[in-house]
């Protein structure tokens, strides 16, 4: 027969899924003899029986009123009873956590008479009693009876009248009680359940409705955490921490989260619940302070937190609460950190000998590594924050204030930085955003408009900055104490934090980014810093320099991700500078040349004459005035690159990129200012027209309509080849929908090597969906594939990314339909189908076929764990992803060896 | 051990893939004891190992002379023995005819000797012997050795000085071999080989490496045929058609392949070889004069082909040569014939008892079906015929002659119908074309520009009619026979046959067209004309009714069809006038209403007044305006679909097209012309611009983006079928890319269905790859897919209907990159596999679920097989289309059930 309830003692860390994430580690203290509060947990199972079937299981009440009978054995007082009462918490706790989307109640077992019993056993505290069964009916009238809030508050403040909670009385909160148990007759109908185990029951099932609360359910969506894993609901006796200045509650971390510095960290409040802490009431005190009042209750904390640290072998945050001197833990997990932390930490635990080198690499994520390579704020300096809001798109951002998109671009076109401020933004503000150097709003979340849009382009966000009155008309913005910012003001804000700056912060680069940008040089040098460093560690003072001790830490971190992974790193990179830069930062070629960026700026006039060409002598003639221009293109990126390889991508945008806009020229012929060549550009442009020139006239049909044009980039890259030696061009004809348009025009191209004598492997882009279904014909006319996953991710999903990111995606987001843009992270049941079904195809027709992908999804984390997966041979990404994409390459490899030994 | 060669005696009809179409019904007339010359074939099975392996199979050089050496015992004659010699055929025969496509070489077995043998056989006539060799060398000249025919041809023209060839005498000729021998040494640096095996040996290679000739490729890519086939090569006895006045030549049908008359029909050329029929050296005289002739051959024919005709069933057509009052057969197969003939023969022979009613409908196509109820010219009349192109595209235009496409849309725009008439077009003259009744070009084939873009619209279109000179600058054109066209003059084309008439020819409706608008009340009547007609048959002239014929052999095929078919065939419609016409032409139902056709004209302001609402009020108040115009439209509909069921696809494209163009209103804001509300449209238009509208906000995300919309249609929907007893609507949500889409927007549907107390299936169309690659999450959601193959096309080859079939299509075709466009037919391997993949996934997550098509593959042959294949519940195409998917669909059974038997 299933088994519904495990008690603390049954229980151990690794039951995670069964019993949720606090249930698991309440047993695993339980078991490492650590003081926790008695009780039991129900598991997620019984709820997911409960939510599937409307019903709780068979037997699952039987098994808790018999831990309940076991728990008030071990206690020595049973639920609720009149003289000396156990009371309990009733807590949810889920697999994943899911900070304040789940329910909890406390203080269950009281009534009408047990709330003396209660006052007796707190030696005669009758106002912690009253006070304890207000809560009670508070959080259960809201939690489990889904009453109004606000009725509660309401009546509590009218009560206090401006007082402290502290400055109420016991019998004011005896009168506060019948109140409230009036709020609940006139919401529900009923009179508040006198009964212990009614009150625990109804508890227990609303902590499982809780699992479907429509905020959950859209937490879960944007989380990505599935939606059938259902909650587990612990049962623990209650402790109290607000029973007079021997008691108190605090949290804590084995060390700094968020620096990394060893040495225990927390916080701690005399005679308070945690509840309490969360209100911000009083100030709470450092940890360390609690030795002086409570030395014997300071040292316990300090030996349980060694031993936490040890056993889980990682940092601990961890709830404790001290009632009348005895120590009890409430709850422990792993830590979260900052990223910085992240990294010192991990390697800590390597000097430590508590983790493996293997296991500090999958301790850090490329998002933390990304985070370290943006620049930042002085720490020192003159700062004046004026608000904070949410740190919805990282980056360090300064520049005066502007309060319309229209002014916004009329300033960045004089060459000044500004901050576009708006209450909100809507796709009308396109135009300011991209010109601003950073936005900020006063409304909206991490999916609002300005955000989603914001983390698209990488620009710095802060977003729902609420304490601030934007008005656009006005020009100005106000914030708290009276400060008023004015159009043309100096602002700066922090994308990585939220906050929010009168005047200039300066702006320092990232200490990573000067390591990887000297990494080739400066590799060996550290090499011997560290020596040094290991022999003066004692001496040190790792406050003074944290940015040594992160550098140190990023490079063997990364030093050992490269060691184990699989996936080579390439670079999409256009020209010399980007090239050098990707090598330094560790790329091992690249993986995308886009060739039409060497068609712009000067360059467009001799476009401009291939399109007005009459006939196939002025066609050719502007093919040939291109040809040497792309071929010392070439020759600069492949001296940049010493040999490692070039994967070059023909011509890919339409032709009419190239020309002047169609309205411009429309209204100047209108207005009579068209001279002849605008006149003969216009017919052009008219021609060349698209409705949809994403799906127009581009990539290998541009190749196959316009003679000698992909000729012509295939005679300079073997030219350009041939003046460098080692060279090794990769030549990728784009746009691909069937093997006959990649015959067509690779016999040409293979002509053309063979006449150099120039050695290349041509292949092709995996764009079109097509391409991906037919990759075994495919294979047949290609020696390798590069997925450019952000064209296939647009026909996939039908939508084009410049047109709908501004348009639809933050209501989309909002929705729950995507919980993070399929331009970000690549869509593995859609886009992602069609990526291993063309590995797969592709290589069963020509083993050994070389793939990678090349759109902006190979810097990011989780797409690079799928291409890992999908057995690709490279990922190619901007030069400053390069890091971050190595680094996931080797935790893609750990987390694999990982799940394959399970 | 593997058999390579076929003796005639040895192989059948069935053949067909080892032997090739020639050798197999060669093999079959030869068992069926009719005079056939002896002669044997080589498979195709070792052309396909010469052309894999660069050499013939061991053997086969031993197989074959095996067979000539039963061959030469058979005739009592040595190939090429300078007495009396035995002469052969080699020619080509691969499973399809690729008529011109391979090679043929005649004669083999002369040389300088065997010549003179020949003579003295022929009764001493030296000049046949002479012309015979010449001809030899001539074709294998060309053929075998690849030498420039030109040299040949200009040899021979200067030898005749200007006479005719039968003027030139046996020394002449003699003379004209030598020269011949001339230049075979000087282009190829040998002698011509006198061995008459090594001729034969270098002549079956020849045929096999032309199935690679660059010309055969291209040709099989555009007509489907696998690369991989192989042709087969014959090696016939010669027989002589050009011996003398009782011998001949000649090409016959078992019944007339142009109307399907019963009885013989075909040309006969006295004293002649096949080839000179071909070159139109003299004029063929009916067949039926051969019996004044040579009563012993004709009747012998006559014999000959009602024996075929009645072993083969079908009509047949056949080639043969009669040597000196012997008849001989060198070819049969059954036969092409027109549209209507194919009607008319498949029932005629169901009235013969030779084939089944299930054949006859496989002995029609829907493409001949469609060829019907195109408008064609009346047969009397004086039509005065100035050209032939070719039929590029079918219909009957007339209308003045116009020259440049802006002409054409001025007098279009005047009323006028206009045919273009260009010397070829380009995408420039695509508004004109639009603007035409017709199109006509004297340059290019059936895959150039014209014809591509004319089939595409639909539009009729006869294409290199290379007899006119078209002058546009002169706006004229110049035909044959001193005939010259001036711009605004009326011609007529027929699109069908690709004739050009002077004037206007008058057009008539097609009967089968009249037959089906009146299908529903003239069946019955029908039955009774039949019933008189069979009584009447001796009686009647077949020739003066041929449409009653018609019309009753396309109701007795179309009839059993709709009983065998499984597949349903409803319309796409989108006003009560085209439902009800579907209705007559046997819809089954509306699979596709697009609501966005009810939102023009008049009613284009209330779309401008929702996009320029600027609060949830004013926008709430425009849909509240459309909202009864919707109704009324669905009530039209739902009364004339009588309970059929009729599937409403909510608004689907972006809200931008329904306003004024941006050009345009720039255009006014620049000149200052614009009206207030042309500057706030002007806005609204920059702020709604997309890229790549089709990629942008339109579909399910318009429902989810602007509060109110959908809804309001559904509600509309709703009431609409509240007041129509029996209406039975299905509401399918466009552009759907993932499950989350829809469920956000069914639920308010199901919500306003449930208020109103309609039932309705709610389900969505399958046009993005997402939606089908994820079809097993998305069926949760829907209780019905149709898949809409237009847009699924687009996205999955990334290409736009609108922007390529102009830019490239015609290109695409000539390079053989697809035979067909795939919005005409659906593609199998990239969107088929789409289609299939959604349909099994879907069923298997929902099982029954109804499976549709909407796109217009719904009326396309091929693709209407496909849906049948696939599984698919029904198709939705133009009404006009229906009858040939209702065909199809029959076709597709009958098809099934025969390839299942195999």
């Amino acid at each position: 027969m299933a088994k519904f309830v495990y008690d603390f003692t049954e229980g151990n860390r690794d039951l995670k899924d069964l019993l949720g994430g606090k249930g698991a580690n309440l047993a695993e203290m339980t078991n490492l003899g650590l003081p926790v509060p008695p009780g039991f947990t129900i598991t997620t199972e019984a709820c997911r029986h409960y939510l599937a079937e409307g019903s709780v299981p068979e037997g699952m009440e039987r098994e808790i009123a018999d831990h309940l009978s076991a728990l008030e054995g071990a206690m020595g007082r049973k639920l609720g009873q009149a003289d000396g009462p156990l009371l309990v918490s009733v807590r949810s706790g889920a697999k994943f956590s899911m900070p304040g989307m789940m329910e909890t109640v406390l203080n269950i077992g009281l009534n009408d008479e047990s709330v003396y019993g209660l006052a007796k056993q707190a030696g005669g505290n009758e106002r912690f009693a009253w006070d304890s069964y207000r809560r009670l009916i508070q959080m259960f009238g809201k939690t489990v009876q889904g009453i109004d809030g606000e009725l509660f508050e309401h009546a509590l403040e009218e009560l206090k009248h401006g007082r402290q909670d502290t400055d109420l009385t016991a019998q004011e909160l005896q009168r506060l009680v019948e109140t409230y148990k009036g709020i609940v007759r006139e919401q529900t109908g009923h009179d508040f359940p006198a009964d212990p185990r009614e009150q625990m029951r109804q508890a227990v099932m609303a902590v499982f409705d809780s699992w479907n609360a429509p905020r959950a359910v859209l937490y879960r969506r944007q989380e990505r955490i599935p939606a059938d894993l259902g909650t587990a609901v612990n049962v623990v006796a209650m402790v109290f921490g607000n029973l007079g200045d021997d008691s108190g509650t605090g949290v804590a971390f084995t060390r700094d989260p968020g620096s990394g510095r060893q040495g225990i960290y927390g916080d701690y409040l005399q005679n308070a619940q945690g509840e309490d802490v969360v209100a911000g009431i009083r100030n709470t005190v450092p940890l360390q302070d609690l030795e002086a009042v409570d030395k014997s209750s300071y040292d316990e904390l300090l030996a349980i937190m060694e031993t936490l640290e040890t056993h889980y072998r990682d940092l601990c945050d961890i709830e404790f609460t001290i009632e009348r001197g005895k120590l009890w833990m409430l709850q422990t997990r792993v830590g979260k950190r900052t990223a910085a932390a992240a990294f010192r930490i991990a390697t800590q635990l390597v000097d430590q000998g508590l983790i493996t080198l293997d296991e500090a690499v999958t301790r850090v994520t490329g998002d933390q590594l990304a985070q370290l390579m943006f620049p930042r704020f002085a720490k020192d300096g003159g700062r004046k924050k004026i608000t904070k809001g949410m740190n919805a798109s990282p980056g360090a951002a300064v520049g005066k204030a502007v309060f319309t998109s229209e002014r916004a671009v009329e300033l960045a076109g004089q060459g000044e930085d500004v901050i576009l401020v708006r209450r909100e933004t809507n796709p009308d503000d396109l135009a300011g955003m991209i010109a601003a150097r950073g936005v900020l709003t006063s409304r909206g979340g991490k999916t609002s408009h300005a955000a989603v849009v914001a983390r698209g382009m990488g620009k710095t966000c802060v977003c729902g900055a609420e304490e601030l009155e934007v008005s656009a008309s006005g020009k100005r913005f106000t914030a708290p104490g009276g400060v008023e910012v004015r159009e043309g003001e100096v602002i700066s804000i922090d994308g990585s934090t939220g906050e929010v700056f009168l005047g200039e912060v300066p702006v320092v680069d990232s200490a990573v980014v000067e390591y990887f940008e000297g990494a080739l040089e400066r590799r060996s040098s550290l090499g011997e810093s560290e020596e040094r460093a290991n022999g003066e560690r004692s001496g040190r003072d790792h406050q003074t320099q944290p940015d040594d001790e992160l550098v140190r830490a990023v490079d063997r971190v990364m030093s050992h991700a490269d060691s184990v992974r699989r996936l080579g790193v390439r670079a999409n990179a256009d020209n010399p500078e980007d090239a050098a830069r990707a090598r330094r930062f560790g790329a091992q070629g690249i993986g995308l040349c886009r060739t039409e960026h060497m068609f712009l700026g000067e360059r467009r006039q001799l476009v401009e004459d291939l399109v007005l060409a009459a006939t196939g002598e002025e066609r050719q003639a502007a093919l040939d005035a291109l040809e040497p221009l792309q071929k010392a293109d070439f020759i600069g990126i492949f001296r940049a690159m010493e040999g490692l390889p070039v994967t070059i991508r023909l011509i890919d945008p339409p032709l009419h990129e190239f020309l002047p806009d169609l309205v411009a020229l429309s209204v100047k012929a209108a207005t009579g200012e068209a001279t002849e060549k605008d006149r003969a550009l216009l017919a052009a442009v008219k021609r060349l027209h698209e409705q949809n020139p994403m799906l127009g006239l581009r990539g290998v049909r541009l190749g196959l309509v316009i003679p000698g044009l992909f000729a012509m980039q295939v005679r300079a890259i073997a030219e350009a080849a041939r003046e460098v030696p080692g060279a090794t061009p990769e030549i990728m004809i784009p746009l691909v929908a069937a093997v006959q348009e990649l015959e067509a025009v690779r016999e040409e191209a293979v002509q053309i090597l063979a006449d150099t004598g120039v050695e290349a492997l041509v292949g092709t882009m995996i764009e079109t969906p097509r391409a991906a279904l037919t990759a075994g014909q495919v294979a047949e006319a290609a020696e390798f594939f590069s997925f450019g996953t952000n064209d296939l991710t647009q026909m996939t999903w039908g939508f084009s990314r410049d047109d709908v990111e501004a348009a639809f995606f933050s209501r989309y987001l909002e929705l729950g339909i995507f919980g993070v843009s399929p331009f970000e992270t690549l869509d593995r049941d859609g886009v992602g189908r069609l990526v291993r079904l063309a590995a797969e195809e592709g290589r069963a027709t020509r083993p050994g076929l070389k793939l990678g992908i090349c759109g902006e999804h190979g810097g990011d984390p989780d797409s690079v764990h799928f291409c890992h997966e999908a057995g690709l041979d490279y990922v190619s990404c901007s030069p400053f992803r390069i890091p971050v994409a190595r680094l996931e390459a080797g935790r893609a490899v750990l987390a694999q060896n990982d799940s394959d030994t399970r």
